[in-house]
């Protein structure tokens, strides 16, 4: 018999925390009861789970000693203020929101540093990274063995799903309105988001940084455990609904081996390398798969010591909701 | 009385040939006779230059000697098909299609280079380089006085019409078709360029690298007159009608001072510097405009040595058609 467990999901209304919903009833994650919790807006909305849907209720009424394990899928506020509630009820957390410090809630991919989970302490707590930081981190992680990686240079377009349902709409409304050649009067975002660049999510801070851009940096440092990393990084919005695309430059301190870096990619888990040649789309290959697509692999034009490849990968999917359930799956070993 | 020049355009149907007349009428060059040239297929077509309508005609029929300057604003072919009888019938040319050799025809970006025309015998023979490395140009050009270039980093993400008139219309009838649920059958573009990016622009090749990223930086180092800078590029085709973008790190060697680099760039020629904290875009700054706009301006998020920028640019206009008609401005001088 297999020892199942109770959980709860907040925010699962969101893009994300429907995914996740759907990726436990996909992976056959041992769910005994299912709770599904969100802001008194969207509580009274259901959501479909193994053939039944399950209502929505309110995070601030719920009662964490009913579950063992719980999914922080919104906000960073509203993580800042149940994740003490759910630890002091000995629920164990994981965070999508990026709220909790790294000492509290270390992040954790998967693929790149499980190891973080051997002998952490119940109730457990994780922090699962932004998109952007779980996508190079599963793309670096075969790659730190057989280069001596100096310096990262990362542009990264993001998909408008990563601000929600509301972006989404506003997108495909935008680009309606321009193909019937009506005025463009633009809501959600600040200027016109259809057949156009934004280059920069969210509010710079005085430097010039976003908190997206230093999220990432913060992230990828401390799940890679390369607190000194150098990393340059551009985060910019694209007319793409689903997917986000990386062109990165991987600096090494020596000539990079080609073969050995193919094979590396070829055989890690969580990648798909594309034929040389060939390319992955957000579009074409990355939406709604489980997987980073890597493609365009080659050194510099004329430094061997440099590596460029571009990566694609589903920023609702493989970017969050899957991650968090990957790192479920390793948790739950230890939570019986 | 000034002087005026008779003039022949090859190309004269295509986004970049049609703008070229346009800035021409607009620029108040002193034209006397205007030749619109162009394939059998293009010709019989007409163009609007200074209220009239000019008939295009084939270039092949063309005799050169009735001119004294010609631009090629057609592909390489067409270049390196009329290119010697231009010059045999003495007439000087302005290459847009990077057909000619560097020591045949030097590229030149007016803001950055002009010194190269000095001294040049007739008949002139000019590049204009790719709208990617005339607009890199312009801004590197304030700012190599000022900081220790030692590498540049490059995600540039080109606008559609970059590839002709086929390629705007295949845009909107994919974005149309996908708007109304009907099923996409990718034409021009080999998959769905709606709502997506295409990781690279042309075929690679054996090392992975694009023409298009090698004729970048072939011009920039020839531009700058630094032929063994380091520039890591990525080319890849955005969603986006007109304007390309840029996103840009230079490495120094030192430390960057970021008020002289603001300072810099707020008084060069050419560039329009966005206030710090906003951004630049392609479709609601460059589109239609003579200069490039510079924004994002920062250091690295803990490395003072990197200067991080965006840039957009108008891709027929500041790219290419304005670049050579400013090419032409200087030259006249010893046209005469």
């Amino acid at each position: 018999m297999t020892q199942s467990f109770d959980i709860a999901v907040i925010g699962a209304t969101g893009t994300v925390g429907e995914t996740l919903v759907q990726i436990l009833e996909e992976r056959d994650f041992p769910v005994g009861s299912l709770h599904l919790l969100a802001s008194s807006e969207s509580a009274g909305h259901s959501v479909p789970f193994r053939g039944k849907n399950l209502r929505v209720r309110e995070v601030d009424e719920f009662d964490f000693s009913k579950v063992q394990l719980v999914f922080f899928a919104a906000g960073p506020a509203v993580t800042l203020s149940f994740a003490s509630r759910a630890t002091a009820a000995g629920c164990s957390l994981i965070d999508l929101s990026g709220a909790l410090p790294a000492d509290q809630a270390p992040q954790v991919v998967p693929e790149a540093n499980a190891h973080v989970l051997v002998g952490m302490k119940k109730p457990f707590q994780v922090s699962s990274p932004s998109p952007s930081a779980t996508t190079l981190a599963v793309v670096l992680a075969p790659l730190l063995g057989i280069i001596d990686l100096q310096r990262i240079n990362l542009t990264a377009s993001l998909a408008v799903s990563a601000q929600g349902r509301e972006a989404v709409t506003e997108l495909a409304r935008q680009t309606a309105e321009l193909l019937n050649v009506r005025p463009l009067e633009p809501s959600f975002f600040d200027r016109q988001m259809a057949f156009n660049l934004l280059a920069q999510v969210g509010k710079p801070d005085e430097q010039g940084h976003t908190l997206l851009e230093k999220r990432l940096v913060r992230e990828v440092r401390q799940v890679m455990a390369l607190p000194s990393l150098k990393i340059s990084v551009t985060c910019i919005q694209a007319p793409v609904f689903f997917g986000d695309s990386y062109s990165v430059t991987l600096q090494a301190c020596d000539e990079v081996d080609l073969a050995q870096v193919n094979a590396a990619l070829e055989d890690a888990p969580g990648i798909e390398l594309v034929e040389a040649g060939d390319y992955p789309t957000a579009v074409g290959d990355a939406v709604g798969q489980d997987v980073v697509y890597v493609g365009r692999v080659r050194r510099g034009i004329d430094d061997p010591s440099e590596l460029n490849l571009w990566l694609t990968s589903d920023n609702v999917r493989k970017g969050a909701a899957l991650n968090a359930v990957q790192v479920a799956e390793l948790l739950i070993k230890d939570l019986s």
